[in-house]
């Protein structure tokens, strides 16, 4: 009988494939492909039967697809399933009032598990439920008196929400936000205007205003010099660079298949996620030597990003953001520019969320796909010598990119997951948008004699103090999925004075994390290589199969860890954690961020000091970045970008990319490379080498 | 009668110019421009008249540009000077067994100081001596009798030049070199290849063997699997990548006029330099909204790479390489494979250097400058909280790059210097090329009981641990040349129960460092933003002019203070040191670093604790590296770069690229870009905007 549903199913999407000119729903899809338009609508349904629109008040918070069981989906991959792994949906629901864990299975059309969760901490805020809080204000007479009061027009009022955290309150808040409200009037840069002072409390379940504050007032900074349009810049304007652009005049090297890309020896697949944004997983790599396909990652996303603003006034001290498990990064993906967020070169693909009625949602040009050519060189040696030789061996750099851009409210992260031949995946977050900034009565900074958490930026404009941390979760297998994490610790090793006339060197020391806490690490302490190695499987030389994190842009929290956005916030403690595979740990902040009281975050996860010692392990590495502005912030900032890279470490017998051609010059255009290299030195070689004697005439 | 002198040197230069199709010989050439090839000839011939041939035996160590006092060269540039700069070169020759340093007047035709070194330490080898050195073996018959006891091809043997160092040594060594020699049948890969235990001590003033040891015999590793020229590969070989080139089909926006080149908003002057390489001069920014330019770095190069490895073997516990200082960094500069090396839209330049006689050598296609564009997004924003709109800006990232490729032996370093319109100069150091390895008895990664010291590669093969440290020197003039160092450190402030419900914040303490000790910092103990500021000018808000430091990958030496090796590399103990504007104080490891005894380091320099406020100041930074070798480094490694960027901390008083506009798409094809956004929200948002009354029936 299953099968015959699963036939019906199969049919069905046939159908809804022959009729969508969009390449994202092939023929076969994938297991882990995020949810099509059609099975969102068929969840909506599910989830509807069950809680009728009659007595019920249904909100979805979440709908992404309840990823099949590990174990599943690599016997399925092998091909050694007996049957394809399930399609299930997931779906976090409030239904009158109370938080649903639903689990529904799509060919069977029903729900499999609901459970009704009595935890802390709230879902991912609805664009819906934010855009109907921040409507409130205008139909609420206080705060219309309030903007009139400060000979603000109401119509260029925009309010926006804000999550309220958690300051140690031993009640249960409801479900509520902060709406505060910026300005527009003569600059489309709502940010750079805020309206301090105001503060409306809003009960997203009941949709009321439950507080008003007008505690202080003052100056909204002024609208000149803020918009950042084309259109709206004054004279003198930039003179424009030259046009430059790139070309594949033979198109693409990747294919995509559905959600799966294949790119020269890269095979892997990119979903989306409300929650993360991208997901790539089941990276494989293609073993020349070998002649086979070997798995590096099994899933990488970004779990969580933690934002602590360091401004304790009234309106700003709870501005302590978990952009993913609160608003959702995937939510705020914006569609791409051709052209300009993606060169000319790009491949876009759409993606969907459900609304707040569990209604498909089609989000245009989300990721775009694209070789990256940057100019920059792979591998390269010249050989000056050997006689009669000149030896230049170059080959350029070519990758595959995969970007995503979410805007979660004032600030742009342009996320980069950059796929290379030598087997590399390396992660970069770039910064840009616009600031937070708190309007001050400040105009000049020798005005400033108390603490003002930030720096002034404009007339009454001050930049705020604040952090990104980026935590991200690295599934790696490498060469299979039992593996484990080697710290190589490079130590200043002192030499006895007759063994050497050196008097020091260093060792590389390598220590097996065997539990948990073992593999808790600060970055910039020590000194030393972080691997992930499969135990199991060694190089022809016997080195143990591995796959290297190298960091980027390192900071650690500056908060105590009492702090209460640092309870919550606990997992950036550490920008490295191990922990066992476990399907329920996906976000680093917990499942339900709103609120929360950290006692579901990978801090509290970690402490049950499992062991991690060839097993399937995940890697949780953190990207943070302290935010002091500048006024080159203002009114826009120019991006800020940092990554970092997982790279082969004794995964390949031998460099991967020994035997890459150059690639072909797009057009036939003049290439006066190798062949014309001159070596001045080689001369003077060649007659010493072949006339000896002459050596004793050189320099005497 | 010097100014006659002066016009006769015009017309002459006159006359080269016009023979000469190089652009690099502008008709008015500029105070910095390194030394034209009629001008080395000179420089010979001013020496030689000195010092005739016909009783001294005279070498050529380093011929340059004599740089001008920093005073007459800012004179000169604000038009003030009475005179231009003087043209004079900066000698350091070998006469008859001594250390000259020698300074000629060029339009004089005269040497204007010649003082004999007597300190430690000796100039940078010539490529003819180490030439000549590396031949020796080749006549001596002990090496050809060991040579074949090996059962090895004599005419496939390779020989270096190594430098000894210094190791505690009182008396004072002779100029001598050790020879190795690695081997080739059938690999052109000689460094896979070393023939280990045969040691060769050449003294390079007699050019003599001093001494010969075979002490060991180790196999030398196989050919098979070494050789990386395309030529060369087994099957199967790679498929490859789809064309991708970068097009401006408009020509470039730069525009090179001698050694001074002009790209948008950025005004800088390229020479070369034996020594160090490329030397970015004068960096101006023009400031849009100032209509002016402003000077950000009165110089910068790369002052010295330090690479100690952690073999203590008896060939090689002295390989501890000073690039710059002991084999030129400069003069070990290759020809730029055009595709290759640098995109097709590069434009290349030539550099000269002069041989061991004093003559011009030329070297093509040193440089290459060319725009970039990775795709990358410069800033951006899409705003949907507003009404009715929907704003993407997005402004892509074109920036111009300045490369230089030194393959030191082994190692290929790719330099390059980027510019930013946004006012950041990114320097970027890529290691590629060939390890360096040791010859062993091991096969197998088990039979290692001892210490290695690095990683088994290939089959008697281990590549040896080791570092890379970077020492640029950054005479940063921010907006003048009365600058200070501040270090903004972030610190966790506890907060009082009753003062908030947060518990903490972090505030950023900032320190101007007063002397030479306040401003040694090892990067990674605490966390902040290093700036370079000008006390004496203020944005429009009042905050102090400045730049920052944004470190890359942070190393720090792990070797003790008082082994030999970091007593001459104590300039990279700090990642960061400030000292006053010296002249004299350019080589970080010394002007003399061959044999040296780090007597004349930043390191020694900086004890005197000088002042450095409000004064004219040189950040020097390391960038680090250390390396354990893995399996892929072989038997070609794939590049790991890292770098650091100066970047504007209010320098402006806004974002300078805010009126930067989107490049022209090179080729007019489709742009769907900004118009044809949609957002799914704005209905929502509108509807309920405009309808307040229907949030009531929103949710309940």
């Amino acid at each position: 009988m299953s099968s015959l549903v699963s036939m019906a199913s199969v049919s069905k999407s046939l159908i809804f494939f022959l009729l969508s000119t969009l390449s994202i729903f092939p023929a076969h899809p994938h297991p882990l492909d995020p949810l099509t338009p059609a099975e969102f609508t068929k969840v909506q349904s599910i989830v509807r039967n069950s809680y009728p629109e009659s007595n019920h008040n249904v909100a979805f918070h979440y709908v992404g697809l309840e990823e099949p069981a590990k174990s599943a989906i690599l016997s399925w991959l092998e091909g050694s399933a007996t049957k394809t792994p399930p399609r299930q949906a997931f779906i976090i629901a409030r239904i009158n009032q109370t938080t649903h864990e639903i689990v529904a299975d799509l060919p069977d059309h029903k729900i499999i598990s609901d459970e009704v969760y009595g935890g802390y901490g709230y879902p991912v805020l609805t664009f819906d439920e934010q855009i109907a809080a921040n409507a409130m204000p205008f139909s609420y007479t206080p705060f219309l008196e309030s903007i009139r009061k400060r000979g603000l027009k109401v119509d260029e009022v925009v309010c926006t929400s804000f999550a309220i955290g958690w300051y140690g309150e031993q009640r249960r808040n409801r479900r509520v936000v902060r709406v505060l409200c910026n300005y527009l009037d003569g600059s489309v840069n709502l940010y750079m205007r805020p309206i301090e002072g105001i503060t409306v409390t809003v009960d997203l379940e009941e949709m009321k205003i439950l507080g008003f504050v007008d505690r202080s007032t003052v100056p909204v900074p002024k609208a000149e010099g803020t918009d950042y349009r084309e259109s709206s810049q004054e004279l003198p304007l930039w003179s424009q660079l030259k046009g430059i652009s790139i070309h594949q005049s033979d198109g693409p090297t990747f294919t995509i298949d559905g959600h799966k890309i294949r790119w020269d020896n890269w095979d892997f697949h990119l979903s989306f996620d409300a929650r993360a944004g991208p997901i790539i997983s089941l990276a494989s790599i293609f073993d020349l030597q070998k002649q086979k396909f070997r798995r590096v990652l099994y899933k990488g996303f970004l779990s969580e990003v933690f934002v602590p603003y360091m401004d304790l006034n009234e309106e700003w001290y709870y501005r302590v953001f978990f952009d993913a498990g609160e608003y959702g990064y995937g939510l705020c993906a914006v569609p791409l520019e051709p052209l300009r967020d993606c060169p000319e070169n790009a491949v876009f693909m759409d993606a969907y969320v459900a609304d707040h009625n569990g209604m498909p949602v089609n989000m245009p040009k989300i990721f775009c796909i694209f070789e990256r050519y940057a100019g920059d060189v792979m591998w390269r040696h010249t050989e000056n010598s050997i006689p009669d030789k000149v030896i230049s061996e170059v080959r350029p750099e070519v990758t595959l990119v995969v970007r995503m851009v979410s805007t979660v409210g004032n600030y742009d992260y342009i996320n980069d997951w950059e796929f290379k031949q030598s087997g590399s995946i390396k992660v970069t977050v770039g910064l840009t948008g616009l600031l937070e900034v708190r309007g001050s009565m400040y105009t000049h900074r020798d005005q400033i004699k108390e603490e003002a958490y930030g720096t002034l930026l404009a007339e009454n404009t001050l930049g705020a103090n604040h952090d990104h941390f980026f935590t991200y979760h690295l599934d790696l297998d490498v060469d299979g999925d039992a593996n484990s994490f080697v710290r190589s610790q490079l130590q200043m090793t002192p030499v006895a004075d007759n063994l050497s006339p050196r008097k020091s060197y260093w060792r590389a020391m390598s220590e097996t994390a065997k539990t948990e806490s073992d593999a808790r690490i600060k970055l910039g302490e020590t000194q030393g290589d972080l691997l992930v190695v499969n135990p199991n499987k060694r190089t022809n030389m016997g080195n143990f199969i591995g796959y290297r994190l190298i960091p980027g842009s390192v900071a650690a929290p500056l908060l105590s860890d009492d702090d209460y956005p640092q309870i919550r916030g606990a997992f950036t403690k550490y920008n490295l954690w191990i922990t066992p595979y476990n399907k329920s740990e996906k976000w680093a902040g917990g499942l339900f961020v709103d609120q929360s009281r950290g006692d579901d975050t990978l801090a509290r996860w970690s402490l049950r000091d499992r062991e991690i010692e060839n097993t399937d392990i995940v890697l949780w590495y953190t990207l943070g970045f302290h935010h002091v502005p500048y006024q080159e912030d203002f009114p826009v900032m120019t991006t800020l970008s940092s990554g970092f890279e997982l790279r082969p470490a004794n995964f390949f017998d031998r460099n991967p990319v020994l035997k890459v051609k150059p690639p072909q010059p797009d057009n036939q255009s003049d290439h006066s490379g190798a062949s014309q290299l001159t070596n001045p030195w080689i001369f003077v070689l060649n007659t010493i080498k072949k006339h000896p004697q002459c050596i004793s005439s050189f320099n005497l």
